[in-house]
């Protein structure tokens, strides 16, 4: 994709801000960065001793934890989307 | 889910030793702290002056971003094999 399509957005996760490039519109980045912002409180609510980059580590832990969960999801969908085509 | 049920694995995701409690298998955990740590990696080596905390937190804008894109994807497919049921 040609660089001139890129999205810059300013963002502020965990009360830092963060440009983000990237092909996605910048509503979407935000609301991207909205999410991870609410998962890092969220996680060092529970866990308040925690220091920002172990928090922001968890968090992707999370994150990449529900991806893969969601991904399953969709890889057994389509296996049974072609299977009900045949 | 009973707390019994949880299990306690140990990763190291960038350098740094994390306990992670989960209801998932150990293999599970030490399969995403793997993708967490490459993915840092990744992110390090095209921004080398970020620090930690940075680098986890935008590892953690990639990993919501995946995962909102394969939702949306799960959406769509899950409303076609809806309409091809009807």
């Amino acid at each position: 994709m040609s660089n001139s399509q890129k999205s810059r957005t300013t963002v502020d996760i965990y009360g830092q801000q963060y440009v983000i490039v990237g092909d996605e519109s910048s509503s979407h980045i935000r609301l991207v960065a909205s999410l991870v912002d609410d998962k890092m409180r969220e996680i060092s609510s529970r866990n308040p001793s925690l220091d920002v980059s172990k928090l922001a580590v968890l968090t992707a832990v999370n994150a990449v934890n529900d991806y893969i969960k969601i991904k399953d999801q969709l890889e057994r969908l389509k296996a049974e989307l072609i299977k009900e085509k045949d």
